[in-house]
């Protein structure tokens, strides 16, 4: 770079300006985010002063790599140019734009000019043949053109041999490049494919035993040297263990579920526990929370005993693999006042004057059951990398998803040096941030780094509401750092909307959740439409957080197959493995939803249309503008496959008349055929 | 600031996150600008973990003072903070946005809340007394609150006393704020109000005698001395001096100009100079292109021996400054192949392999008078610092504006350095960008330091247009950093739309211009209604730029008066002293364009009216719904004053009933009465 553009203090330095460079986040300040082997198109406006001809190049680099990759930019209009690159492996990514004046251009276009006019260019034609005797910046195949026209030039003072393509394009390669100017850095996360999509199922595994059924007997050992034994006549079900979790699978895996989500697996505090239904003091016998981590068992890195040990944990692993089955880990950055930290170090816990540990708090209740971090601590740094070893323990485990809890009640700064410390050793690992708050600050965890983030869909019930908020989730910039993960129900939520007990409202909101975004979860008990709430809240009844609610799996009414069903649609159209190529259509219905997605590569489309009240309704589908790639031939949509009853419709005036009646299916999925 | 923060890699750090920073140009990289005691209003997201009570202040520091200075912001809604701070007084400012955690204030929230419910508070009371005791950072006022109210919770162990508002304040300000985090730094540049406001006449000197005037005697030795006596009897005018152009301030100032723009007046080189309407060879006489800068006289630090010497050029710089006139020069960066330089430094052209100088170009014409520097030369930084000593020995002339020729053709870090060297050592030197080029290139000469900018406004004819165009100029980012001039025409365009020669269209013109933005120009001419071009073109036939064109100043038909008024009226109305105010008004007619500018503080408000085609124009104004502020109470417009009649027409039914025939006026600017 010539030195006399380095003047100027402060200046990102160089001839060009580059300006609006898309995607970014943040002005570069924190990461766009992309799926290994998607597509990342970068645009720019680039320019200098003067009319010289400009190339630029998007270059690029994985963080384990020390060479740049590089690949030309075009020009589209008014000085923008657009380039795109492929990322294929996970990790760390900076981009950037590259710009240079390509004098040989300039100069061909300048001569051919002059050349044209009769006028004397002698002089012109030198400048230009010195300009190839300096270039030497490009391949073997480039050099030997540049050295063929050269010498004929020599041998013949012929000019046109300076003004062949094939010369130009070897000189745009091979030039001196005096002014090569660079935009900043900006950041990108590569992730695999599952932080994009997956259907999750959440399942509280000491409720995991069928009702009725009893600890096996090896587990009741365990759970007797834990001193729990007593009282377990006193339990409305047994605890269950990881065996009776693996007996679940089968269930689970016939749903077509991707993920298996759990709370915390942790020994659980005795101090304040907790009793059913959050009330104090807890009973003999009551579990108490699994968020109230550590016992005189162990802590974050310890099996609660009553589930089994650590190996019971990694063969329950192991049998969730073999059923194309992930396990998600809760990650709770909290203790029980039992947790051995607590005595080992006492200084990363907030205390009152009087030494006592401060409690979790939020402002409608306190949590006796939990102590809080002081993150900022004197020690903090050694709090953190015990937390940080924690998460790579379980890795080490075969954990390779983490939902952390309440990630906006821990410092920002955490979860960004947690994030790249974790993924810097494993690029595959992925983290859920589990927030519901502020919608800045929940953009903001996406931002710093978690893969995936829950949502306000769970009680986002109208059409304009899921319009609004789908629209924003799905625009740039927030699509490219934001990733939804519609739950259709949690742990401590069962919306309202859910609490009439209606079997086509729990099957419309979990076809919404499962076709609006490629990533969504329900949390056990929707399947058996449980939807018992504490009065005024949306809080379950006899939750279990509190304690163990065995439940019969095949509970007359469940709605199993239509969850298998949605799954394996999901699985076998890639049209609804993403989120932001979303596209509603207008239908005339203020309590019907319709959509089309379509895959990138325009072979797959499926059109979804899902009501939003339980009367029957009769509906105008126009999605005849939508294109389908055929054999390479783009083709409007002709008809469309019933993927619930393989029946065929031919569309009729661009569109299809359709009829919704709620009570038999709230939802529609048809996929476009050409 | 807690360590703990410090731990991730390339973070910005800090608790906080800040983002969605108004205004900032291009992330912070290129400043905002504004004019001395103007308000900048800055608006944040701001947010941490957790719902602690934030508090952010808004901070700031011009470039020669060493103290930051700093207020609070006040949270608006939904994490979106704002807060205003006026600079007063020109030069380079930074600005940032600094939040911490209020301690006490959460404390204080949580022990209200649990003192009410009458659970035993006391060692929350002894956490909140604690705080006081390590509160140090505020004035003497805040600590004398701080230690009176610990002493009576010590001596009365009364909780009341901790929790008065009093104290509060006390303790925003002083205590200790371990989390203060600071976003980054964005730079603001501050000018004085000329940059901002201005009507402005551009006179070519040599032309200023009126036709049939003789050249000074004194000046008539110099040009002898210069060789060119000898061809005076074939001009076609003689040669003015700077007393010619003295005697025409009168005429100027009774027009009520702000600046008088000039031309390079530095010596003509000779070799290849043109000769009248562009074409070559120049004949005996031909003065030659004021732009072909440098001859055996002297370069750019010289005055052209015909117009006078440097002390008649202070003499008339002091003659406008007595007329409240300004002047700004041209500054071309670029040589005759007789400038000094081109023997002193050879090394700073551009040149071709057989030695000879590179030509200007651009794509329809080559300037054989000019020869262009090399920017990227060797020796570039000697060639940056003489351009740069250039501009500063005409600021100890007495010139603060000058007046950059074609800046697109020269690098764009020379620029930004330049403008940043000179206002360094005087913050109220103002640049103005004569550029007509691609729209990016012209926003980014604005970004990277110049003061105002030429526009597209010359050659914007239509209503649509027009609209569009301000609509683009009056909003963020643009308006944040773009400040427009608006000419009427130039020296080297005479637009289509005034070759017919209709006054009307010259009045319309001068008026959109003027009321438009604040800043606005004609070229001499104007006001003689000049418009005869070369065929085909918007070049001036017979322009003053090859040849002395002198005029008959009062020749019948000229608008003078007119120009007087509108300029008249642009000082009386503070409302038109600035374009970002402007608000078009809706009016059904598509040649006539209607707007409404109000000052700041509502007391001045102005509608203006234009007519856009000849024929009579009959519309209905709505402007009812502006409101003014009388004495500080806000009333609706009621009437209005025609300000160049004085009559005054009461509103009705929200509007007013308007004709306007272009051929009497084209214009109405009617001043808002309540």
């Amino acid at each position: 770079m010539n030195k006399s553009f380095q003047l100027v203090d402060g200046a990102a330095g160089g001839a060009f300006h580059f300006e609006e460079v898309y995607p970014t986040v943040d002005c570069g300040r924190f990461p766009v985010k992309r799926i290994s082997s998607e597509r990342v198109e970068v645009w720019a406006d680039i320019y200098r002063d003067g009319g010289d001809v400009t190339r630029a190049h998007l270059v690029w680099r994985h963080d384990g790599e020390r060479d740049w990759k590089s690949v030309s930019m075009t020009h589209h209009t008014d000085d923008r140019w657009v380039g795109t690159f492929v990322p294929d492996r996970p990790g760390r990514y900076v981009y950037a734009v590259e710009a240079w004046t390509d004098e040989f251009a300039t100069w061909r276009d300048a001569f051919a000019r002059k050349h044209q006019t009769g006028a004397d260019a002698t002089v012109d034609a030198i400048v230009g043949a010195g300009m190839l005797t300096k270039a030497r910046a490009g391949g073997p195949d480039a050099t030997a053109v540049i050295l063929k026209q050269c010498e004929i030039f020599l041998q013949t003072g012929n000019v046109t041999a300076l003004l062949t393509d094939e010369l130009e394009h070897a000189m745009a390669e091979s030039q001196f490049r005096p002014d090569l100017s660079r935009s900043q850095l900006f950041p990108l996360v590569v992730d695999r494919a599952r932080a994009g999509v997956g259907a999750w199922y959440e399942m509280m595994p000491r409720s995991q035993a069928a009702a009725g059924n009893k600890a096996a007997a090896g587990n009741k050992a365990a759970a007797d040297n834990y001193g729990a034994a007593d009282n377990k006549d006193a339990m409305a079900g047994t605890h269950a263990t990881f065996k009776d979790c693996t007996a679940r699978l089968a269930d689970i895996a016939a749903m077509n579920f991707d993920v298996i989500c759990l709370p915390p697996i942790h020994p659980i505090g005795w101090t304040h526990r907790k009793g059913r239904d959050n009330t104090l003091p807890a009973m003999d016998g009551d579990p108490g929370s699994p968020y109230a981590i550590g016992a005189a068992a162990g802590g974050h890195d310890a099996v609660h005993p009553e589930l089994g040990t650590l190996d019971d944990f990694r063969d329950f692993i192991a049998a969730c693999t073999e059923r194309n089955l992930e396990v998600a880990l809760t990650l709770a950055a909290q203790c029980s006042p039992d947790h051995p930290w607590v005595t080992e170090h006492p200084q990363w816990f907030k205390r009152r004057p009087d030494g006592s540990l401060l409690q979790a708090e939020n402002p409608s209740e306190t949590c006796d059951d939990i102590v809080v971090f002081d993150f900022a601590c004197e020690d903090s740094a050694s709090l953190w990398n015990a937390l940080r070893d924690v998460v790579l323990f379980w890795v080490e485990q075969g954990v390779k998803i983490f939902r952390a809890d309440n990630p906006q009640a821990k410092p920002l700064p955490f979860w960004e040096w947690l994030i790249q410390e974790v993924q810097r050793r494993d690029p595959g690992v992925i983290f859920l941030a589990e927030a519901f708050t502020r919608s800045k600050i929940m953009k903001g965890l996406a931002k710093l780094g978690f893969s995936q983030s829950y949502t306000r869909f769970t009680s986002c019930t109208t059409k304009a509401e899921l319009e609004h908020y789908l629209g924003e989730l799905t625009c740039y910039p927030t699509r490219d750092y934001f990733r939804p993960n519609f739950f259709a129900n949690t742990t401590d939520i069962l919306p309202y909307h859910l609490q009439g007990g209606e079997v086509w409202m729990f099957k419309s909101r979990a076809a919404l959740a499962a076709m609006l975004s490629a990533s969504y979860g329900i949390y056990n008990g929707f399947e058996l439409i449980e939807h018992d709430a504490l009065p005024g809240s949306e809080e379950y009844r006899a939750s279990d957080k509190f304690e163990i609610k065995p439940r019969d799996w095949d509970k007359a009414g469940h709605i199993k197959p239509y969850l298998g069903l949605i799954n394996r649609i999901r699985r076998e159209n890639p049209s609804l493995q993403q989120t932001a190529n979303l596209r509603f259509i207008a239908v005339d219905d203020g309590n019907v939803i319709a959509f089309v997605k379509q895959s990138d590569d325009m072979t797959n489309a499926v059109a979804v249309v899902i009501a939003l009240s339980r009367d029957i309704h009769d509906i105008w589908l126009p999605i005849g503008d939508t294109k389908l790639d055929i054999g390479g031939e783009r083709r409007h949509v002709a008809a469309v496959e019933n993927l619930v009853s393989g029946a065929r419709t031919m569309l009729d005036w661009g569109g299809l008349s359709l009829r919704i009646e709620p009570d038999r299916d709230p939802a529609l999925f048809l996929r476009c055929l050409a």
